[in-house]
């Protein structure tokens, strides 16, 4: 049986950030192909055109250097070259019934792990060997989890067909989109997500979850002509003239009545030495809101904004979206059903059907809408964990006790929902085939 | 004889802004008509659509009707009833010859005259009877030249046609651009502009002057949506906004190494209530430079900004120049004669063919480079009076006594052009028939 | 008996902005008087220095000849002059009793009323006389309630003391505080607010309501050096500069986690001419939010954004609070009390205890909590009537028949507050003699 | 002899930017003391804290370990550790007599070089072994000659004293006026700077030149407080609001009617990620003037702005001068002095004594004034050099021919000024001991 411990130590040990999850995806399709698993991966399981805020070039190919050099399956890593770390592993039971589909998230975060005694990976010998990346928010639990899940399920004993999704790039909202993209939740009937933390106890399950908000972030690129300052400024086209008009006028987009939003613009590069006019510029920018339609509204305000402040100063300009989010909204059916099963499984005590975390913006939200669109439902579950300090901090940690029960809970519920008489109510959606 | 210190006092005592000198423009024709010249006035002196900075039709009717009152002819102020208050006045000698055209501005300023009692015109009774207007730039003395010169020539004892070019709203440099778009300036061959003043002491003729930078000055229009700043203010598109984003980004137009520059957003008003997005703003904009070329750039870049400010906060906008003038370059041969002549006139000891008199814009420009276009010359002249307070000042003054050494100056340059035989060198110029 | 609708017509007629409420102030003192009443007025009535908003003197002594002009008794105006339009009448009962109040406002807006065939009150002849101005959020009708209240309470057939409060210059939330600082609610045990409209239809009455906003409304003025921008633009103090820094800044105030926020600069106004740096800047500025804490955050964000942007341009400035309000939390047993009395009196078919009305800002909300603060309850009623346009439009106009039925609903809260035995549960608050 | 095109070339494969001049200066040190001079280096050549513009420690100790790697002198480099890279040669003639010194700068500039087959270094072989650094203004000839001139005095046949400065950091004007803050100019008579290119052509030389500008250069530094920009924005103190805030009215400070200016923000950079409010932001700021007093009232309008837009967005600050020069005033004595010297040199053509290169700021402005202010007299010489690319391009080169005859029109000038007798007419200074 699988040691959920080590497993768990281990990848800790090996923070990936997101699209470059080379070491841990390969892991994963090691143990899904092992276990009897049909598994997805590579450009198989993401589409390449719609993963967003792709790190460059060579970060993305030092990175699969490090993952080589640290014992990645070469065979298998080679197929996700260039950021392609996404992982399906499908597994038909032995008899016809549903798609009952799991997600979790594998990539770490750019955090210093701290070095304090009192830090328990540190402690226990299994800190980050990649100096600045960090698990920092517990997908290192999802995908040990999200292993765990596998082998439970492996026997096949069950009616309709398993999907486990391992997704790359969850931080900054980036991956999910691609990987349903590509079709793969296309055929899922019933969706399961969750979050280990979020500020929810051990011993407390949520089965759903509300106050995630609707995102998106972009990266705007100005680009002017440079000049010397003294002597022809008037040659200058000054990019980060037009960049700072943009940033003081998109923090000034007003509040909505119509929901609640956030404006952010987070990073502002530009410029090379005192005496030249500054001839490129950078800005990131993030827009949030409690509705979709007025996170649009925002969107198309923010790059209204940048485009007619890079006119302004008769410079080009393109924005990227680096990363986006829906809100989600559960099917309480699911989360009923899930916690029913919670209440089966010995250690969890407290028991909430639905509840407001404010836990920021999630792409499974992407999967979400994409399973209820066809007709399927979906629900995102958060299951408890004291935590000595916040998700994304240096000392943020989980209580390992968590796993092996957040291991019964999925299969649980997987026994449950595996069946070929299963059925709820259908959702409005389009026809599914 | 004409009394030109009487003359001088009431116009003094009536000081008209910029395109309702109704009062002044009508005695002018009286004069001119009873010493026998041929008059042009009212639509035939001047192109109603090139004025620049027209009042409102509310102020030019109560201008109007107060001239009304004080006694303007009905007849001639109905001519000119809607700002056409140009007046020029022609006079063919007795035999033919060039064409020599005098140049005098009519306009008053929106000042509030000095009540002092060391103020000469309140002192010896003549301070201006509308209140909030004066002359406090010496054109009441302008016009009194110009008169006084009408009369001197009007024996019509020499050779070839005399023009006297009265001029309104040379305040603001609004004027005379549509004197010269009327056509007015067409077949003059010499033509002379004069100022008092400009800090040059009693005494002293400046044959020409430099300094004189191009402007444009333009009135700018947002025009947004108005919306309810705590209800829905989603709904709102801000004029101020736009309009305070344009006013930074204006003044941040950088320096130019090819030529001095200036930049000034010189008025902003906008909105409506606390608690309203204001709808509406107005901005009035300024640029100068030493050389026309930049001054057109900058005016480029001034538009643009308006245009993207406006864009950006998806407001509409329209710019109007309200003001224009380009630099000066006086024919030397003309100054120097100018100052031949003024050596033969008691009162005047101290004489400069060219000098740098940095007084600002002025739109006798644009008559200035048609008659050299078209291949005539022209000169731009100081004639010194000490002042007791600058221009522009509530307690400016002219010494009277520069007028009638001034109109025997005049008359001088006149007698000595206006010869069949009298000829300069031709500039290069369009052909003129 | 009192004729209410020739009354309110009366009013509507003469609609006085805040704080020149001289005419209709004056009447009221003669009603009141005349009742019997114990009148406070004048400067007994208000505090001077904590008027928010004060016209300026000429307004105010312009309005206060109209008034005599039109009628209004001159020596109780005389005792107004200024901006002193507050009224009280007290009357005491037949026995000892708490101090019952209810508070009306008496102000119009500088609104233009519609002459349209359509507005009952242009078709019924009584279209305001005071041209741009107009009763356009039903104060008139307050009014006349309040009168007719007074007539019907004037037997003092009642235990304890009626306490009749007609306040100036509710617009822009400018008066009711100062009426507050005088002391004039310090020793009252219930206060009854009450608007008509706001959206709720005729026949229906609301106990209490909700949705009221903290906000501050400021005037901010900048004031630099002027200079001429030709020649010397460096010796000018930009206020414009200033003013427009401070505008995009305040704008850009973040969004509060902690509660709705709106941020509006309403008015920007400077400069006078294209040719001069301009010396001086009005700017008014409105915070709201839904509590009272995040709003003081907010006027305190502002007030540092304005001091330094002056200071950034080295300019002079002050700011002026020219409104304010605070949130409402009204008793709900004066409101379920309000309730039981409405639906004994004929007309009134529609009830709700509490709703959540969103009507922006009321300064009500000072008196409701200075009577909490000191032990005492008070509500804030909505009583309905249809409205053939919103308020603050060209033709609002109110349903007449809600006139007597108010009166009569007043009366009834009045007649069973007022008695001798009649107590609530005290509310927690300072000890009051 | 030695050899100066071997020695040129040698420098020119080891460029070090500013205050890493290890290597350049070690060997310096090494010449001069060979030569027989004095040489004061280390802490006794420059005043650590008068730096401006110091690399960090980190960069400072790499290019001192590259140094060591590529042969410096460890005993000799090991004094100027941690940027102390200023090394001055003084040598006593046989008789006493005036100090004479001449200025030689050392650094190059991170200017990735040419590998263009037409580029010279590069196809003879001796391009930057510095990846990344380059000698594209002629600093690597400057040294040479500076060490050529060192031999040729080194027989102490003149009465007076040589001094040879050689100086860091000129580049971003940073080093000069820390050689002077340590006196090493104070007992210089005349002083003699030059540069080689700056567009005047092969066999030219100017006495002197004119058209330096005043600048400061500055770096701010902005310090906020981060948060997250969805959960709890209002935490957050925005250190991008603040900085770009100050970049428009940075750009915003008028012109001057007393003399030409240029400002300029190069450089700003700030924040983290799309969910942080900024907590940092970095801005390099430049300002000129042809007037010294017009620059530093630039600096104080640039310091208070930061200082402001600081405060507004409760931000801490702090601002660094990291580079400053002001204009340059040659003594025309000297100027003509030099001419007459340059007309018995071989090679050159073409002679002015006074000219007006715009070639920017110069930091030797601060060691003329500094000689003047105690009554000695200075010039700053321009030898000419064709370049195929200007100055601070990959593809900057000189010709090697103007070496020699470089050496020996300031070995002429040295020995023209090293005469006990030799005495110009003493400027205004200072008393000077």
């Amino acid at each position: 049986m699988m040691d959920l411990i080590a497993l768990r130590r281990d990848l800790h040990q090996h923070p990936e950030l997101g699209f470059t999850e080379f070491r841990t995806a390969a892991k994963v399709v090691e143990q899904l192909t092992a276990l009897g698993y049909e598994v997805l991966y590579g450009q198989d399981a993401i589409d390449g055109e719609s993963r967003r805020g792709l790190p460059s070039p060579e970060v993305l190919e030092d990175a699969y250097q490090r993952a080589l050099r640290d014992g990645a399956n070469p065979q298998i890593v080679e197929k996700m070259r260039g950021g392609y770390t996404a992982v399906i592993g499908i597994l038909k039971g032995k008899a016809p019934g549903p798609t009952v589909a799991f997600r979790f998230d594998m990539d770490a975060l750019p955090i210093l792990e701290s070095t304090d005694h009192d830090h328990y990976p540190q402690a226990a010998g299994f800190r980050s060997l990649y100096e600045g990346n960090m698990h920092a928010c517990g997908h290192d639990g999802h995908t040990t989890i999200g292993l765990g899940l596998a082998e439970k399920l492996a026997d096949g004993n069950f009616s309709g067909t398993v999907k486990l999704i391992f997704q790359p790039a969850e931080e900054g909202v980036r991956g999910a989109y691609a990987v349903v993209q590509k079709g793969m939740l296309d055929d899922v009937d019933y969706l399961f997500c969750h979050h280990l933390g979020t500020n929810v106890p051990l011993g407390e399950v949520h089965g759903s979850c509300a106050g995630f908000l609707a995102t998106t972030k972009m990266a705007a690129y100005f680009e002017g002509v440079s000049a010397h300052a003294g002597a022809s400024p008037e040659q200058g086209r000054n990019a980060l003239l037009g960049a700072a008009t943009a940033l003081l006028n998109i923090h000034a987009i007003p509040r909505f009545s119509t929901g609640e939003t956030r404006i952010n613009v987070g990073v502002l590069e530009g410029g090379t030495a005192a005496n030249i006019i500054p001839q490129s510029a950078r800005m990131v920018v993030e827009t949030r809101s409690a509705t979709e339609e007025v996170n649009q509204e925002l969107e198309r305000r923010v790059r209204n904004i940048i485009a007619q402040s890079a006119a302004m100063h008769e410079l080009n300009y393109r924005i990227e979206v680096i990363g986006a989010a829906i809100p989600i909204h559960s099917d309480q059916e699911l989360a009923e059903l899930a916690i029913e099963e919670a209440k089966q499984v010995e250690g969890f005590t407290a028991f909430q059907v639905g509840a407001a975390n404010s836990i920021g913006s999630e792409d499974a939200s992407f999967m979400i809408r994409r399973v209820q669109e066809r007709g399927g439902k979906a629900t995102y579950m958060v299951i408890g964990t004291d935590i000595p300090a916040p998700h994304h901090h240096p000392k943020f940690d989980i209580q390992e006790e968590v796993l092996p029960r957040s291991v019964k809970l999925l299969e649980r519920i997987a026994r449950r929902t595996l069946q070929a008489e299963f059925s709820l109510s259908r959702a409005e959606g389009e026809d599914r085939k």
